[in-house]
C-alpha cells in the first residue's frame, strides 16, 4: 500500500448555528481545505463524508454546493467516531491505490435536535445514558485507584484553557477549578463543565498520495498510521472496563502500524466526552500506567507545556463536538500545530502527533468505534 | 490492485417484518452468507453495513449478534445506492490490500417509518416526490419517443412473473397487464403496481482476493469491475434528462474496468424502483439504443428467456426495495444466477451478469449515487 499525506485541512468555528443550513457549514470547511491544500477542485477524486443524523447523500449535498460533482461520494457513520472514519476511508482509498487525492469532510449540527437510536435502545430506555454511563467510571476509577473530583475536573480547567485560545472553539473562556466543580451537577461526580456542550461544527482535510503531495503543498503531513476498529462483545454489567479494551487495541496496532511507541507522541487529541474519558484514554493510550492519569494531569504533563500536550485545541469539552466533525478536527488541529500554524496554543516544534475517537457504545458492547491516526511531519 | 471474489451469499426473503428487530434480519443475512462463503467467522477482517434509516452503529449491533466483534466496521450510507456502496467499500478494502476477507452487509426496514431527509428538502416540500418524479420522465419519454402506457406496465408484468418464482421477493403473484394497467393510479401514467412496494430486507455477501477464494468456494466469483460514482450538476428544470447522465457515466467506466461492451452482459438487476426506470436504464446501460426500450420490453428481449434476461428476481418492483439491503440483493441474485443455483427462474448459461443501483436525488442534482458491478464466473 502506498503512503498518503494531508495536505490541506480546513474548519469553521465550533459554536451554534441555528440559522444556517448544514450544507453551508460543510461547504465552508472544504473551501478552506482545498484552498489550503492547493489542489484545484476538480483534482479531487473521491469524497467521504462523515455525521450521524443530517439525512441522506449529505456528502453530495455539500460538494454541489461547491459545484464538484460527478465523482464517488460515500457516506460513512459511526457514532462518534465518524469523522476519524472518514479520514480513514479516504486514507484506504488512496493508499490502495484506487484514487490519487480525496477529501474527508465531517459534518453535524447538534443544535437540529438528534434522532433518538431506536426503540431497542435499552441502555438509553433503562436511563444509562451518556453521563451516567461515564459517572460509573469515574466513580470507579475514583475507587480504584483514589482519583480525585479535583483530578478530574483539572481536565477541564486545562482544556478550557486551550481552547480560550483557540478562536475555532465554541467556548473561549478559561474556567476555574471551583468554576469546574460548582457547576451544576450532571451525574456524580461530573458536573456541568465536564461534559461536551452541543455544538454545530464542519471540519475538512484533504489527502493525496505522498509522491504527488510536494505538488501541492511545501508541508505534506504524512499519515504513519491509520486504524478504524470496533469493540469487542463484554458483559453488560462490566463498567469501565469495556472502554479499556477498545481504545488499548486500537492505539497498539497503531503504534505497531507506525513503527513508534507511546513515548515517541509529541502531541494528541483525545476524545473528551467527559473529564473523565480524557484520563481513561491517556491509561488506555500508553500515555501513563493504568491508575496514574490523575497524577499526570495534576503534574500537568498534558497542558501546552507539558511533555505531551493533550487536546492543545481545547478538545471536546471547550472546542465542542459535532459528531460527525469531530475526528476530522482533530487532524485539522494536529496539522496546524505540526505546521507550527496553531497560534496562541502552539506547541513547541512537535514532529508526531495522535488523533483518537471512539464511540457508539451500543448494549454488551464496550464501544462502537474506536479511530487513531498517528501524523508525522 | 488486486482481483477480489464474492465467496459466498447470504439473504433473507423479502417482506414485512413489522414484529421483528433490524439487527435481527441483518444477522440472518450475515448467517446464510457466511454458510455459503465457507469461511469461519474469525477470519472475517472488515465489515461494511449499508442502511439509511436505522440509527447509530448498525454494523456493530447486527455483528455483536453473530458474536463478531472486534473487527473494523464501517457503516455507510447512500440512500438507494447504499447497498451497492457497501459493497464497493468492501471490495476496495480488500483490493487495495488492507484486508483479504470482509463483508458487506446491507438491512433496511422500511415498514419502521421513514425519517424525512430535512426541512431543506425543497423537492419534497414542494411535492416534488419520486413518484411525481418519475412520472414526469416517463410523460417525457411517451412524448419523446412515442413509448405506450402497455409497453410501461410490460416492466412491472415481467417482473412480477420473475418474483412469482423467486421465494425471496416480496410479492410472489404474476400480474396480468390489465392488472398492472387497471390499478390504482398514483402518478400519471405510473399504476400502483408500477411503483416498487414498502418493504423490510437483509442481504449480505463476503468477498476475499482471488488468490485465496478457490480455498473457501469451488464457484468463486469474480468481481470484474466495482464502480460508485455521484451525478454531475444539473439545472432542476431538467426532467429525465438528469438520470440519464449518471447511469450512463457510471456504465461506461464499468464496461471498461471490466474489459466489456453492453452486448457482454447476460443478466443483470436494475434499479426498477419505477417501471419507467427500468426502460431508461435499458438505454443508459447500453441495452439498446436512446428511445428503443419500449420495444425491448415489448419483444420480450429481456424476459427470462430473452437475449439478456433483467431483474430475474422480481427486481424492485416484485422483490422489493429495502433500501440499504437492495445493491446486495442485486448481487445475490447475479452469483445465484451465475452459480446455477437460480431454481425456477433460473437463466440458461450465464457468464457475465450486471449489477446497477441510483438514488438520491437531491435538488440541482441529478442523482445523489449510482453503483454499478460487473460479476463474472
Amino acid at each position: 500500500m502506498r503512503e498518503v499525506c494531508v495536505i490541506g485541512v480546513g474548519m469553521i468555528p465550533f459554536g451554534r448555528y441555528s440559522e444556517t443550513w448544514v450544507e453551508e457549514l460543510g461547504r465552508k470547511a472544504c473551501e478552506v481545505a482545498i484552498l489550503d491544500s492547493g489542489v484545484r477542485r476538480e483534482e479531487i477524486q473521491v469524497a467521504y463524508c462523515s455525521h450521524s443524523f443530517q439525512g441522506r447523500v449529505m456528502g453530495q449535498r455539500i460538494l454541489k454546493d461547491l459545484g464538484l460533482t460527478g465523482i464517488p461520494v460515500i457516506n460513512v457513520e459511526n457514532a462518534c467516531a465518524g469523522g476519524g472514519t472518514s479520514f480513514h476511508q479516504t486514507w484506504m482509498a488512496i493508499a490502495g491505490g484506487c484514487y490519487n487525492v480525496g477529501i474527508a469532510i465531517g459534518v453535524e449540527k447538534m443544535t437540529k435536535g438528534l434522532i433518538p437510536s431506536n426503540i431497542e435502545d435499552l441502555d438509553g430506555l433503562m436511563g444509562r445514558t451518556y453521563p451516567g454511563r461515564f459517572a460509573m467510571m469515574a466513580q470507579r476509577h475514583m475507587y480504584e485507584y483514589g482519583t480525585t473530583k479535583e483530578q478530574l475536573a483539572l481536565v477541564s480547567v486545562k482544556n478550557h484553557r486551550n481552547g480560550s485560545l483557540n478562536p475555532y472553539a465554541h467556548y473561549q473562556e478559561p474556567l476555574s477549578l471551583e468554576g469546574v466543580l460548582n457547576s451544576r451537577m450532571v451525574a456524580e461526580p461530573l458536573t456541568l463543565y465536564q461534559c461536551c456542550p452541543v455544538t454545530d461544527g464542519a471540519a475538512a482535510a484533504v489527502l493525496c498520495s505522498k509522491d504527488i503531495a510536494k505538488k501541492y503543498h511545501d508541508q505534506p503531513i504524512e499519515i504513519a498510521a491509520s486504524i478504524v476498529t470496533s469493540g469487542m462483545y463484554q458483559s453488560i454489567s462490566k463498567g469501565f472496563s469495556s472502554e479499556t479494551e477498545l481504545s488499548k487495541r486500537a492505539a497498539e496496532k497503531a503504534y505497531e502500524s507506525a513503527g513508534v511507541d507511546p513515548e515517541d507522541i509529541d502531541i494528541a487529541e483525545l476524545h473528551d466526552c467527559f473529564s473523565i474519558a480524557e484520563l481513561l484514554h491517556y491509561e488506555e493510550l500508553g500515555f501513563c500506567r493504568f491508575g496514574e492519569s490523575g497524577k499526570l494531569i495534576e503534574e500537568g504533563t498534558t497542558c501546552l507545556d507539558g511533555r505531551i500536550p493533550v487536546n492543545p485545541s481545547g478538545g471536546l469539552l471547550a472546542k465542542g463536538h459535532p459528531m460527525g466533525a469531530t475526528g476530522i478536527a482533530q487532524v485539522v488541529e494536529i496539522v496546524w500545530q505540526l505546521r507550527g500554524q496553531a497560534g496562541k496554543r502552539q506547541v513547541e516544534n512537535p514532529k508526531v502527533g495522535l488523533t483518537h475517537c471512539v464511540g457508539g457504545a451500543t448494549p454488551g458492547i464496550g464501544q462502537g468505534a474506536c479511530s487513531i491516526h498517528i501524523l508525522k511531519k
